[in-house]
């Protein structure tokens, strides 16, 4: 058979060889690492034999899907030992997520398990991981494995093995642990060197509140020590930069069960910054021809209906408010408020493109446990846009949105990289629309992508249900990566709003959409800016950018003319003007992250200066005022650090 | 017994002595035109006797309660006119209203009225006021009633009678027309000359959807022709004012069952206007020491329930909305939210005042028939502020309060009286709170007053069930008369929330509350200013402020120029860059009522200047683009005109 390697070489193999051959063929270093194998893009165990030509890729840990298998090997580690320890633990589910994995376990009567007890479990993991056991696929007729695990009384497996009886089924045993489970596994717990245990919490059985609750333990596991030791730095660095603490800390927001869950409230610090965000986009806005529409937060249940989102996207979405026999919806999107504008009266082709912009709030249910401070509410506001013009338009109008997107993540200096997220090609079912309509917008975002030199990748099965989309994942200042901002090409949502515009040859025709929003949520984003600023927000979208701090009563009179000269400036500016020792006022200045202090004392006075402290740097020495006045308009604009 | 004058002057008259002799001793001229009489307070026929020492005026229709007398006694004329001429019909209930009156009417089988008949009826009543029959006031025992309505077979007035089996009843009788009615009416039918009919509605009986739908009659009248003509030239006026009309011409709004009635949604030039007017109010905010927050639009019903608004006012309300067996309700006002914020802290008397402001958008319910444009809706936003101080700051915060009013109704050339709402005091079971803090309360805000010297006068029974309030009635352009902006202490609220702060002598205290909004609703302020203006809105609120027409393709490069630069002073500018005429682009920007159209040909270019034309008032010859430019700086500013 003929192996087509990443690089482009083609090797013949015999006819079986497995994965781990291959690799030990093309190098001792990269079998030494090799976690499985993508054979045509499908994830394989090593030791699975290959039958026919194909594309390959070796996979390490380096690897997304290197990272994959390498945690899901873990999580079966975990369960050696957990069974180990605690004999009659039965098991839910346990797979690898983003970062690390979990198992739901039912842990035997009486024994509970707190973040405690889990150093011993990763003892044991680590003593299992020196056995060096081999990670064993067994295929299993159905009946043979429900015997199993009624034999070992394990009812979640056998509810599980109920949803799999037209499924291949498979067993992976190592050591004395067997799972039901469709792989893929490493060769061998040894690789997992340094596995952690991280957390422990509460999960119902199937994510269904009427079912039992288990015990969800999180985990992570590296090869090397150093990656280890890494992550845990990160880690302690974000729980630093945890935007739920800062966010009460510094009095941005809050969110209280009187109110409601994962509805969150703009405390006046907050506001300023989310306020300054709104101006700075909607300037850009302004400059990019956009126009803004203010729609209501409430709609005709039938709009969703039009738009297709609703039953089927009921789940995430508040129940219905009944009016006069009709039923309204918390809006969960602005689309087709937005779609409305534009089908109000007649358009022509000389009106577009038009681009209708709102900061639109809109709300989505969510589990109350899924809720997570400003990250996962169900509330939140979108800086929405819809652009309606031709499909002549459409390269130019995309360019122009991804360009906006960029500026805006250049501005809060994150490296940003492109997904095109496009239809799964194994599953197009699930896609509203013409095929060819697809064909056409996938081709379309490529061509803008490549026009426009971008940082891209692909992301297949990724796309919305009405179009393809460009999406944006940004590294924030502590190397973690966000899925933030979204332009998306539907034409999809034109044909079933129906609408039109009159041509240049005076016939009706469609329009192309464009979904776009920079910052996606609001809220999300500016719990990703408070963590990627660590709450130090650069000058211009400090809450509070200045603080006078007078040292004594005789000074007050200076402070308060400058305070006076620097508001009017439009500068936010908190002059302390209690009886407190200067060295308090300042330790408060500092605590609340205000960019810069300015102590004044007779001296300063004299010298119509003020003694200039930057946050988190200190005392920057005597600057006049006028010289003080200079910098912040030159700190005050977007980007300025 | 002795009568007091509104005077002062006190008079002895014989016990009996009836309001018209009253009048009659006055002035010949007054007993005249007298239409009834006010007896400490409450209205009575001029022919009833006066038994007791009391303090009258005698009214005529240049009071407000006699134009209520006035009108309501020219229902019973029209409705003698309607049983004249459609016998049989049956009568539900004929009110006067606040301008003019209603009957709702149920006609005989087969019988449908329509503004073409209401020129005759009117002829019949002015027929029957030539009669000049008294108006009787006959007192009825209960039964004897009921028998005669039996008789007469009118279904609606027995429904009435059965709700009034412990009242006093009294019947009035007029010509040939008898009805049950409490009064007051004018002495005869002949004061009557002028009546006239204006439009003809359905309305279910008692509002109950569920019940027959009767035919409403409106009409007004008036005593002299002059008032008559006048009212009908205002009625005239307001009609080319409509503001549903000029949002739709001037594509400001649009309101589409596709959404939902009563919700407006902003088109792009209406979204400016109302930017435009947060903006300015912000920045008094941002002066005058508030802090904004940002609320979500929902709200645990609990929050409702501490309140007191559920479920006493669920009627105006949405349906809860039910989430993991949590009830939410759209919230109907923001106050519940921002006492959240309040109490999210220990507050101390230092904090204090601490003003909270929010463009909230609410949603109240109203039944459909009810809705009108921007000015009766289902979802509005208030220009909303709560100011939490203690006591001792109580009157410099509402001078404040009611200072920013007052410069915004100036800013918009509109005359002001305020209304002191105080609680109703035949009634005070409907108010919640300490009858102590109430009258602390209504001092308050009287002492205010007179220490601003405002212009107001006493609105009893208007308070709110948790405070009493000022409340803004305004004069716009063509003479009618809005109720705007409220600024209300509340007592009641610190109590119910559990609000409170550490004062200087450390035991902690309540703090007052005072809900202020100068706009209101933002919808319903924006549909009278566009009556007011009549869609002409100055310069600085102008949705396009400036429309540059340059004359030929030769003129485009200087027009394009020019438009860039306004734009960059951040005015509104529409560059008309078609291949048209000049005469249509000129006629265009005037029917869009743009403020200014710059006109631009080969000598405007050559002198640096463009031809100025003024909307409504044309050609203003030419001005050089550096004086031009100064103009607009001078306009631009809220006020300026």
């Amino acid at each position: 058979m003929i192996i087509t390697l990443p690089n482009g070489d083609q090797r013949e193999y015999a006819d079986g060889t497995a994965g781990a051959e291959i690799a030990a063929s093309i190098s001792e270093g990269l079998a030494r690492v090799a976690v499985g194998i993508l054979v045509d893009g499908k994830a394989y165990d090593l030791s699975s034999p290959l039958t026919h030509n194909a594309s390959v890729r070796i996979l390490t840990f380096d690897d997304e899907e290197g990272k994959e298998i390498f945690w899901h090997s873990t999580a079966h580690l975990m369960a050696e030992a957990l069974e180990s320890l605690y004999p009659g633990v039965k098991f839910g589910i346990g797979p690898p997520i983003e970062q690390g994995f979990y198992y739901d376990v039912d842990l035997p009567d009486g024994v509970t398990l707190s973040i405690d007890a889990l150093p011993a479990i990763e003892e044991k993991m680590r003593e299992l991981a020196k056995a060096n056991s081999t990670y064993q696929r067994i295929p299993m007729e159905w009946k043979a494995a429900v015997e199993y695990f009624t034999a070992k009384g394990d009812e979640y497996k056998l509810e599980l093995l109920e949803g799999l009886k037209d499924s291949e089924i498979t067993f992976y045993t190592q050591g004395q642990f067997t799972d039901l489970c469709r792989g893929t596994h490493v060769p061998s717990t040894g690789m997992i060197k340094f596995p952690k245990l991280l957390s422990v919490a509460g999960a119902y059985w199937r994510g269904d509140v009427s079912r039992k609750m288990l015990t969800r333990i999180y985990g992570i596991s590296f090869p090397k020590k150093a990656q280890l030791d890494e992550y845990i730095r990160l880690r302690e660095e974000a729980e630093k930069r945890d935007h739920r603490k800062i966010g009460r800390d510094l009095e941005l927001f809050m969110i209280t069960p009187t109110i409601g869950g994962g509805l969150p409230v703009w405390l006046p610090k907050g506001a300023v910054v989310r306020r300054r965000l709104e101006e700075f986009i909607k300037e850009e806005l302004l400059r990019r021809g956009y126009v803004e529409v203010i729609t209501p937060h409430i709609g005709n249940l039938n709009l969703y209906r039009t738009s297709g989102h609703y039953p089927y996207y009921a789940d995430s979405q508040f129940n219905p408010i009944t009016v006069e026999d009709e039923e309204y919806l918390l809006k969960p999107m602005n689309c087709p408020h937005h779609h409305q504008i534009y089908s109000s009266k007649p358009r022509s082709y000389r009106d577009l493109p038009l681009r209708l912009a709102e900061f639109g709030t809109v709300y989505r249910y969510e589990q109350s446990g899924e809720l997570n401070g400003l990250s996962r509410v169900r509330g939140f506001t979108q800086d929405d846009a819809h652009i309606y013009c031709t499909q002549e338009q459409l390269h130019a109008e995309l360019t122009n949105a991804i360009e906006l997107t960029q500026l805006v993540f250049k501005t809060f200096g994150m490296e940003v990289k492109t997904r095109l997220s496009v239809r799964d090609p194994h599953d197009t079912t699930k896609y509203a629309g013409d095929p060819a309509m697809w064909d056409q917008a996938e081709r379309d975002i490529k061509e803008v992508a490549d026009a426009m030199g971008l940082d891209y990748f692909i992301g297949e099965g990724e796309a919305a249900f009405y179009g393809p989309k460009f999406d944006f994942i940004v590294r924030d200042a502590i190397g973690r990566k966000w899925q933030l901002g979204t332009v998306q090409v539907d034409y999809v949502m034109p044909e079933r709003f129906g609408l039109e515009y009159n041509g240049a040859d005076n016939a009706k025709h469609r329009p192309v959409i464009i979904h776009r929003a920079p910052f996606g949520s609001m809220e999300r984003f500016i719990s990703i800016l408070i963590e990627h600023y660590a709450g130090n927000f650069p000058f211009w979208l400090a809450p509070v950018q200045v603080s006078i701090l007078p040292i004594a009563d005789a000074h007050h009179s200076f402070a308060s003319d400058l305070a006076a000269e620097l508001t009017s400036m439009g500068l936010r500016v908190h002059a302390d003007f209690r009886n407190e020792k200067i060295s308090r006022k300042i330790a408060e200045s500092e605590q609340q992250k205000v960019p810069f202090s300015l102590v004044i004392g007779a001296k300063e006075i004299e010298q119509d200066s003020v003694a200039l402290r930057k946050h988190g740097e200190g005392d920057k020495g005597l600057i006049t005022v006028s010289n003080l006045k200079d910098l912040f308009v030159t700190l005050n604009v977007p980007g300025a650090e």
